[in-house]
């Protein structure tokens, strides 16, 4: 929860950008998780559990987005053309409550439609976990400090396990990719860079706000302008749209092209499965 | 309904942190009620009622929390920094009403992926879910006080149906090791222990709030300091969580196992049904 009056004054297209911003992840998010869980059935059956874990991700998000925009409005009034704060404050809780659920599941996703094996999966999938709640715990103190250098250390800090889940993903996918049939390796590759891509929008977007902060060495935003809030809910919203919803619609074009490029015996092996958990 | 006046006052730090882990238990439940209803297809057609039965559980506590978490946040009103209590009192009777409802579903789920043989299973059913009966109607009245005494008196009371409860499902659950494969055996020897040491929570958690009760011995948590009142919710959460959607998931695991270590006869036995219920 922010501290009271720690939220700058902002213009009614300030506000409205960011409400409705909120409204546009609410509405992706919903139809994702539609699409992910009915899409199940458009893979083979090893491969639906990707894509339920996909369907959890983007549903806990579309959770959380509806009660960050309620959080949103109820933190601001607005009076003769602009947002005050309102004394309420914004709930930043959500995000790292949905962060806590949803990062870990990405990494169940992802291992689960690479197929890897128990003995490689289990130990990878711990050490991500464990590196995925230390970044997420490191990242809260810095996000609702209303201090600089105590948004910066903190800041650093939880930059380690982020570099960390990045290079175990990029290292083990890259191994991976040979084994990947030729039509799957592309997406694999794709899924690589997606994840280096989109992750990094985390980092700016958590620091933007230290800009307007007091304190924060005079940078491209003008202190309480505004710009620092908007700029930092916005990029987490498109960063949480691409890091989810986007790469969830990956995992299911990597589920879809295994499927397809099944031989024989995994084809028959498959037939089987499903029969019995048709 | 906790009697008027009975609340502390709570700093912003100790209302927040409440509310926050009620609305990160109603994204875990409904996100875990997803997906349990969704995995009945990974599994073969006799395990499908324990997960529908775990869905069911989840579902009926998601609702609950967030119920509960309407009524903590109209029991408390923020002036100046602190949350005083308003005078609407916070509605204890949510979290009895789920334990009522989700308890006895609980064992269901369990006798339902052990597959124990129905005259095993009727009978011990009837007895666990008359001890679950007593066991929370005893609770009650020691929850709603405001005496240290009377809480006392009721919590011994519940805690006998309580330990009869765990006593029941360690025996019976060491019984039906036996008779499980391989594969299954180290997870419901687990399930067992994860019941023993969740449940464990809720004494606990029940006992803290008397700690702050006028007459309490002097314990740890000062009297109306407010920690009582938070540290009875954040363990109740967390015990209900880890029992709830903990256990689900681990009844799905069990589920799956054994779908995978059919013998033929009974992956022949099982396409048939599944055949007929596709």
């Amino acid at each position: 929860m922010m501290l009271l009056g720690s939220l700058p004054q902002l213009s009614a297209f300030q506000f409205n950008i960011v409400d409705n911003m909120f409204s546009l992840t609410v509405a992706t998010m919903g139809a994702a998780a539609i699409f992910f869980f009915a899409a199940r059935s458009l893979v083979a059956p090893k491969y639906r559990p990707a894509l339920m874990v996909s369907g959890l991700v983007v549903a806990i998000a579309c959770y959380h987005y509806f009660m960050i925009r309620l959080s949103w409005q109820s933190a601001f009034g607005y009076a003769d053309g602009s947002f005050s704060p309102t004394g309420k404050g914004f709930n930043d809780f959500y995000r790292y409550a949905d962060w806590i659920l949803t990062v870990p599941l990405l990494m169940v996703e992802l291992i689960a439609v690479m197929g890897l094996a128990k003995e490689v999966a289990r130990p990878m999938l711990t050490k991500l976990v464990i590196a995925a709640a230390l970044m997420i715990g490191l990242g809260y103190p810095g996000e609702i400090t209303q201090d600089w250098t105590t948004l910066m250390v903190w800041g650093m800090l939880s930059t380690l396990p982020f570099l960390y889940i990045l290079f175990i993903l990029w290292v083990e996918l890259g191994k991976s990719l040979a084994t990947q049939p030729p039509s799957v390796r592309s997406l694999v590759s794709f899924a690589r860079l997606l994840i280096v891509a989109t992750w990094m929008f985390y980092p700016i977007a958590y620091g933007i706000r230290g800009d307007s902060l007091p304190g924060a060495i005079p940078g491209l935003i003008p202190e309480k302008s505004g710009l620092g809030v908007v700029g930092t809910q916005i990029g987490y919203a498109i960063a949480d749209i691409t890091a989810k919803a986007g790469f969830g619609l990956l995992i299911f074009f990597i589920a879809r092209a295994k499927t397809e490029s099944m031989t024989d015996e995994e084809r028959a092996e498959q037939m089987k499965a499903a029969a019995v958990m048709a």
